[in-house]
């Protein structure tokens, strides 16, 4: 291996974005944050580097095995790398925007780094795009967010987007009201996760209506209806009830979008306290995104979502490429500023007979002559 | 203190940036890189970690002290997190893109840590926006970098926007060629930093020139005028010329800049071989950015400048809040679709009935009713 080639080794999960996919990258995210903004989310930008306890706090927890840690040597006290920029957000709005009018709407965009990638998500760096709702328990902020983030990545052209909804305080609330507790509970749980029916039909008297809530799962109009038919205990039904509104509520919002409900999964809700979603395109198995009602500062009630920026690239066609116009030394800056202003990138010659064979090795279509633009041939 | 501000307190230096400053600061970088595209620069974007060696080679060997280290678990290598961009686009410019045609333009913006603030920065993270300009020695390519730096700044609406150039060869090349070495040369180098003319008198036959060389220092058609009249040795003549002509070409391209030249200067610029520069406005001490001219991987030809976003954003005025407006729940979407068109900022009330009072505790300024919109009162 050469000593250049040494030097361009970078850690495994990190790696150099290159021209032209950097400048889309961050158009998209631009793109993001302004269709949040244009709604009244407001931006709010955490350092990358914070106190472990304030980084890990609440459902930061989750993060801790995956966070890098310094030591901050002003304080002598321990510093995390973010890993997900959302429990920063939450301690933001409980902290410094505690006394900012609710419900309080912040949208976030940046990096997040972790100690090992999983095999879905091999990158140990990655953007994320997001926004929180905090303040308010109604199922139209649940609906909210689950519309803004699905309408961006339609207005993206993200092909096929669908949002896969869960209800992760279903199944603890009906155990509860079943009386369904310790070891079996706990059986049945792993069991639902993992559509086992033949293991859920040792629930006994509850096994007919856990092997009715499996059987639901699907899009969303069929399931809502197959849930609706059911005897539930009313906490259980009061969480259905919820989940049928917001799912109403988003097909009124976006009739088109492919939805469909999970009512026994819990996986990768476990902060969760009400209903989470996951966002999906056709052509990538990858999530693009998930989100879902959770308890900001351990108290205030809160739903929001994140988009995972590489993912959602990864969905997306890709930039088109702008034209490039050479513009010899000493053309007058007017005429070039003219074209930028019409979207043409303007390349300057150098050296004083810049013309068509160094706007042909600079990969410029076009160069700008005394009359008017000449082609490259 | 109480738990919330006690989980509210950051590390010294680092910081949450709230609305509405965060998206101001994302406007105004992503104005920056869309200036900078336009003239050629395509974007990269390397990672905010890799391994220390790479990241502290070369130029990136000044920041060796400022640097986070974390291990890799993976690699059992060391790696730093980065504390200045541009080494780490010199690197991409000499490996990845080490076949792409020079002259090569890449443009970068992105955050960078340090382990410590300075008196003038005495923030820990703050972002960098910059351009490269690898694989030209022309003077053509300095005065480039130079006016699309300074030309951003102006756009941005900077006042007062000035550039103070150096040229941190001319006394190593004079000093060669005057045959000044050892530590009378280190002490006359000390003297000139400091515009010590009392010690540079010590300086034998070469008293007279060095004089005259503080002298120079001040307004850049003044100091130009003032070193033409020096009667210098041939190495140093043409880095005066150069230096003229870089000037000459600024002067075509922007004429009301405010440009000086300190002919002695030579710290902050150790690293460079040529022409460098620093951007002030008129309204902040602080340095907005910085470049100049030095080896890209030790070899090729290369000039460059950074912005110093934290400085940048302190000189401008700050932004001003778009309009917004309550659309009640219920409302046809098309219709605030349309508002968010006209540059609306449309705020849902979440709730049946939410209207005026929601409205005016919300921030909004107006509400949109069946008839359009109606002034919050």
């Amino acid at each position: 291996m050469t000593d250049f080639a040494n030097r361009a080794l970078l850690p495994a999960g990190l790696r150099d974005m290159l021209p032209p996919d950097a400048a889309f990258e961050a158009n998209v995210v631009n793109q993001l944050m302004n269709g949040f903004a244009a709604h009244g989310y407001e931006r709010v930008k955490p350092p990358l580097i914070e106190f472990e306890e304030s980084l890990l706090d609440g459902a930061g927890a989750a993060t801790s095995s995956h966070t890098f840690r310094v030591m901050d040597p002003l304080s002598q006290r321990m510093m995390g790398l973010r890993a997900d920029m959302t429990p920063q957000v939450a301690r933001i709005a409980t902290t410094r925007l505690a006394q900012v009018a609710r419900p309080l709407r912040l949208s976030y965009g940046g990096q997040v780094l972790r100690v090992k990638g999983t095999q879905l998500r091999p990158e140990r760096q990655f953007g994320q795009a997001g926004i929180e709702l905090i303040g308010s328990d109604s199922p139209a902020a649940d609906a909210e967010v689950l519309v803004l983030t699905a309408e961006a990545l339609i207005n993206l052209a993200v092909p096929g987007v669908s949002v896969d909804l869960a209800l992760p305080t279903l199944i603890p609330v009906l155990f509860g009201e079943l009386g369904l507790t310790g070891a079996l509970a706990e059986r049945m749980r792993a069991a639902l996760d993992h559509k086992d029916s033949a293991t859920v039909a040792e629930a006994g008297t509850a096994a007919p209506l856990l092997a009715r809530l499996i059987a639901a799962a699907g899009p969303a109009d069929r399931a809502i209806a197959a849930l609706k038919d059911l005897a539930l205990p009313p906490a259980a039904a009061a969480e259905r009830d919820r989940l049928a509104r917001v799912v109403e509520l988003v097909r009124a919002d976006l009739p088109g979008l492919t939805l469909t409900v999970d009512p026994v999964e819990n996986r990768g809700f476990e902060y969760h306290t009400g209903v989470g979603f996951t966002l999906f395109a056709r052509n990538i198995g990858a999530e693009l995104g998930r989100g879902g009602r959770y308890l900001a500062g351990g108290t205030e009630p809160a739903t929001g979502a994140t988009l995972f920026m590489d993912s959602v690239l990864s969905a997306l066609a890709g930039p088109k490429p702008g034209p490039r116009v050479l513009v010899p030394a000493g053309t007058d800056r007017q005429r070039a500023k003219a074209l930028r202003e019409q979207g043409w990138i303007t390349v300057a010659g150098l050296e004083p007979g810049d013309g068509m064979s160094e706007a042909k090795r600079l990969g410029c279509g076009h160069v700008l002559g005394p009359d008017g633009l000449l082609d490259v041939q």
